[in-house]
């Protein structure tokens, strides 16, 4: 089967969901192809595509793997057979279809809109998604729950992983491996063509000042020029802070969790921005509800580190990332992004990761990263590791 | 700076082959933007685009990171910045410019194209940059040996890292963590917006015959249905092979390795089905120079398998690969493919995997993979380490 009966009531409701959006734009169907929105729609990744037509069932078109069964499964071996297919089962073609524009690459984009010519073609299907994807089911929050609770049980091992000397990829080793041992997918699902990264990333000391060229919230030069970012070998130091930003995909649903090491005595300026990030994330758990803008979320994580005289250092020193916070869920960077101009607005059924981060020159990064449900009150903190910086020994 | 000065001449070199595949077309430019791509032009992964004009300088337009220096890097915002860069520079506009059609999402695309209106845009720029890649540089050759020595190194040790009882994942973290230690950067780059893996796949048993929706080798459940590949959390058992297949990506430049292992003794069939694969490496070795066609490969390979009485176990049984070899070098599949109908030939500096493989119902999957170069009279292995199925105790 495509998918197991405890799925199908909630294939029935994302369907609906789909569908709500899809009649809002006046649009007959979306074809799905992306990995992250065919898991989405069908509980399982599959070589194909899911088509959801605004009215009526959904049906997966797969290529790969041999043997799925069920009235909505239909196997082909190219997209030109979709529209004959739906002709076969007495459906009208689309007049309006949309496709992932964001994502299909530009020759297949063009390959699918001549297989439904003379339909008319756009290119918002991943907008689409990725705002239905954005406001999760309580299925999804479930399984979003479950990784939070393989994630901190994680954490609270990883002071006990560090051995006297360690550099920071020999600390993160350790770390990937428990991470594994304790059921991560490993993999690293990220939207946008540009985004890689392995498994997280620990960062100590300067590299944590190390300006990358991906989107993420620190940088560090890496261990190699083709994948700069994170670790880059360099033995933790005393005075120095290490932070721990590793893969809590434990169930194909993230969460997003980072809590900061140190050697020895670190300074005054150290620990109290680490309190000021402490101090943005209560603000913004009492701030925070169904209604608010995610942008008026980061004026105020900034209002904050003004205030107290750490913004030379809020969300990196030599480069700063430009939001304070993200959507997760099957993907690390989801719907809401909590930055100055987002036009996202918090709703109940929404998991974000909050991570208000500060770099100090010659110590290294402090602050703390925790994922929160919106609820109909405010927020639910997921991630509830201990959040102070913890000595390694 | 962009790059050190051991890499100037080669940016040169490879700029060059990029402009005699651009004048063949009677393109004026070609504008990169795939991180596989940058990091080809320019030895770094960067966020921006390379532009490369069939005559003159190749430029760097860098969003991030800051701080990069050079006379051919230039800073941007956004793309639409480019096209007066380059008036800027005294630099005429390309009346015909090629793109990364095959990579670059639809929307990204069309962006590209407004900004460089009202010039010609082809979506060509995929298969030629994947033309130029697939025949290495010296200097590349150097960085993939370098991947294949650090890959052998991991292979000897693979033994020693079963211990009695281990399931396939269980088995599978140790080798991940043991390739992590001799340098291994983890990601794994895959060519294609569907292909996604961890580190490798470790296959044991039944599992190996599990169908994937991945257009790899060899299947495998996975451990979730979200990222339905490789092992399952099987214990590995008596009369069992397991089948590693795990990231060789040592220094930005790929190699591919496999190997088998049993536990106790296994059925002759699997023991014949192995030899049959070193019988196809040795026929492979013998016939593959430059001039022969991909496709005869391939049918060399079926034809001795038949010749075998394996071929229901070749390249997988319930559900088969179509190819039995692949290009490799910064992304795990490049050109040239190995497979039926495959118009590649082979050229000198090409460095291509051949994967033999059989899965043997009840017992797992046997045969090897190796990388090996292109050379003027042949080709050279550059994985060596043991072929034979070793033991695991």
């Amino acid at each position: 089967m495509m998918y197991n009966a405890a799925f199908a009531p909630e294939a029935l409701a994302r369907k609906e969901k789909i569908q709500t959006a899809l009649r809002r734009l006046s649009a007959d169907a979306l074809l799905l192809a992306d990995n992250a929105n065919l898991y989405y729609t069908s509980s399982r990744v599959f070589c194909g595509y899911t088509y959801i037509p605004a009215e009526g069932d959904m049906l997966y078109f797969v290529r790969r793997p041999v043997g799925l069964t069920g009235d909505n499964v239909v196997y082909i071996r190219k997209p030109e057979q979709i529209p004959d297919e739906l002709k076969n089962r007495g459906l009208a073609l689309p007049a309006t279809l949309l496709l992932e524009g964001d994502s299909l690459p530009f020759n297949e984009y063009n390959r699918l809109a001549a297989a439904f010519s003379p339909a008319r073609i756009l290119g918002e299907g991943t907008a689409l998604i990725r705002g239905v994807r954005a406001v999760k089911t309580p299925y999804e929050i479930a399984l979003i729950r479950q990784s939070a609770a393989s994630h901190d049980t994680l954490y609270r091992r990883i002071p006990k992983l560090y051995t006297e000397g360690m550099t920071d990829q020999e600390f993160s080793i350790e770390i990937e491996r428990c991470a594994r041992q304790h059921g991560s997918l490993g993999i690293f699902r990220i939207f946008g063509r540009s985004m890689e990264i392995f498994m997280g990333s620990v960062l100590s000391g300067e590299n944590a000042d190390t300006p990358t060229p991906y989107d993420f919230a620190m940088g560090g030069a890496g261990l190699d020029d083709s994948l700069p970012i994170g670790c880059n070998g360099t033995t933790i130091r005393p005075g120095q802070t290490v932070m721990v930003d590793v893969n809590g995909n434990f169930t194909g649903y993230m969460t997003d969790l980072s809590r900061v090491y140190s050697l020895g005595e670190i300074p005054d300026l150290a620990l109290h921005a680490h309190e000021v990030s402490l101090e943005i994330h209560r603000a913004v758990m009492l701030m925070a509800r169904p209604g608010v803008a995610a942008a008026d979320l980061y004026n105020k994580a900034l209002e904050i580190a003004r205030d107290r005289q750490v913004e030379d250092y809020f969300m990196g020193h030599r480069q700063k990332a430009g939001f304070v916070g993200h959507g997760v869920g099957i993907e690390i960077n989801e719907q809401p992004v909590i930055a100055p101009r987002s036009r996202d607005v918090l709703e109940v059924g929404m998991v974000f990761a909050l991570e208000p981060k500060f770099v100090i020159p010659g110590v290294g990064p402090v602050g703390v990263e925790n994922t929160y449900l919106v609820t109909e009150e405010g927020v639910e903190k997921l991630t509830c590791c201990e959040e102070s910086i913890l000595p390694l020994e």
